[in-house]
């Protein structure tokens, strides 16, 4: 019942970007992204649980069903305590594999109306975090994280997706100006967003098949981003703020979006 | 050159809510938001730095003009790093006197449009700080803060804001029943967003004084302030997400707003 140092000592490590990238592993906890995970295509390496968490039928039937997939293995409340992040695990968490599709993947079979969401070096993983949150209330096709966005895999960016992360296929390591040649050249057109735009967000007629740039907090995109852009977008100020939080700036081009859409 | 015991003690309670309530002072770090309150009208306790902070020369001439006004303290990193939060203080803090008005005040001397914020048991600090960085971003008159909104001088909260605190008119500890019954008699239009709601929030035509209510992220707004809406706002979702960040939410649409305003 209890668990060997070296595991406990890989669990805990999966708390660093580098020996996640090693393992090609990352972790979840909590009741609620074990579920979404369990019913999404992630590959589940194993399931850690306490005596105390399996006590509730909910997590019991999670349980039940996870067995037919996954090693299922029961843990101390400690030693759960011990690798998990938060103190709401709730004595549930999983390793799973990482996912890594080809970019080229995200320009196919997007008949219709398509919206695609890119981050060109988003840093703070609570940003990231609420941009595919976001992308995932409103229905995003895809997302590509360019090379130098904070790691998908970092456990805040995951807890704060809420789940997103198991809704919409999100593509990590894009070189995103090759990127963003590929999608103009199947059609999509190219915004980017930029405090010194001249489209203003809501006055424009977004193409069916767009593909919205959100830069770094700081900087915003990169030049190389930028000078693909088919327009560079603004969202005008009217008080005395300095910026606008990206994740914040994401809901509100993509409500504007969705409302000319629809 | 150094700060009594007693001191120190008293500037680190400051990160309690009770301690602070008592003493009705609040801290502040950093050379960035420093100027900002230096800047307003909030009244000065006390500043700390370091004697590095100073030998830089924006910091030293932001600190000339705060001897004008206040007791400026030179402290050890260590005292400094000791009562702030955060890693980057950059070797500034500073105590201020908070602020109480009544919430009448929001309701005078709003001619032409008039946006005015409440936020109805918001709980989560950062996402305080975002909606007021938001308010301060699209120019909203004022922010009302409900009765069980998280306590606006946290922290989490005043760093978040990103200055917002400093730009507009912040009332805390608001009765918001009676607030809303008085805003509908001085010509307001009630609005309460609520995922249940039926208004869909960019085909509503917004009032010229505009009062639109946050609730609780996981509860929404408390029945007595629904039953004063005057439209019980959506926003629509489009894809698999459970819910839509309240800082997010505010974002929309208040960007929504000021479309139809201008």
């Amino acid at each position: 019942m209890s668990l060997t140092r070296n595991t406990l000592k890989d669990l805990r490590a999966l708390a660093q970007k580098k020996f996640r990238e090693e393992q090609d592993l990352f972790l979840i906890e909590g009741f609620r992204l074990v579920t979404e995970a369990a019913d999404s295509d992630f590959e589940f390496i194993e399931v850690y649980h306490t005596h105390g968490a399996a006590e509730d039928h909910l997590v019991k039937a999670l349980l039940h069903k996870l067995q037919r997939k996954t090693r299922v293995t029961l843990t101390t409340e400690r030693e759960l305590e011990s690798f998990t992040d938060t103190v709401q695990a709730q004595g549930i968490a999983a390793v799973l594999r990482q996912k890594h599709a080809s970019p080229e993947a995200l320009l196919r079979n997007n008949g219709g109306h398509s919206i695609i969401v890119a981050a060109d070096a988003v840093s703070d993983p609570g940003n990231l975090g609420s941009m595919i949150r976001t992308c995932d209330w409103f229905g995003v096709d895809a997302i590509a994280l360019g090379v130098n966005t904070v790691d998908l895999y970092n456990p805040k960016v995951v807890r704060s997706t809420m789940g997103g992360l198991f809704h919409l296929p999100i593509i990590d390591g894009v070189d995103l100006p090759v990127l963003l040649s590929k999608a103009k050249s199947a059609g999509y057109t190219v915004y980017v967003t930029d405090t010194e735009g001249t489209a203003h967000f809501d006055r424009l007629k977004y193409a069916s098949k767009s593909l919205v740039v959100f830069g770094n907090e700081a900087w915003g995109a990169s030049e190389a981003v930028k000078v693909l852009a088919d327009a560079r977008v603004v969202i005008r100020r009217y008080g005395a703020g300095e910026s606008l939080n990206v994740g914040v700036a994401c809901g509100i081009i993509l409500s504007s979006m969705r409302r000319l859409f629809n």
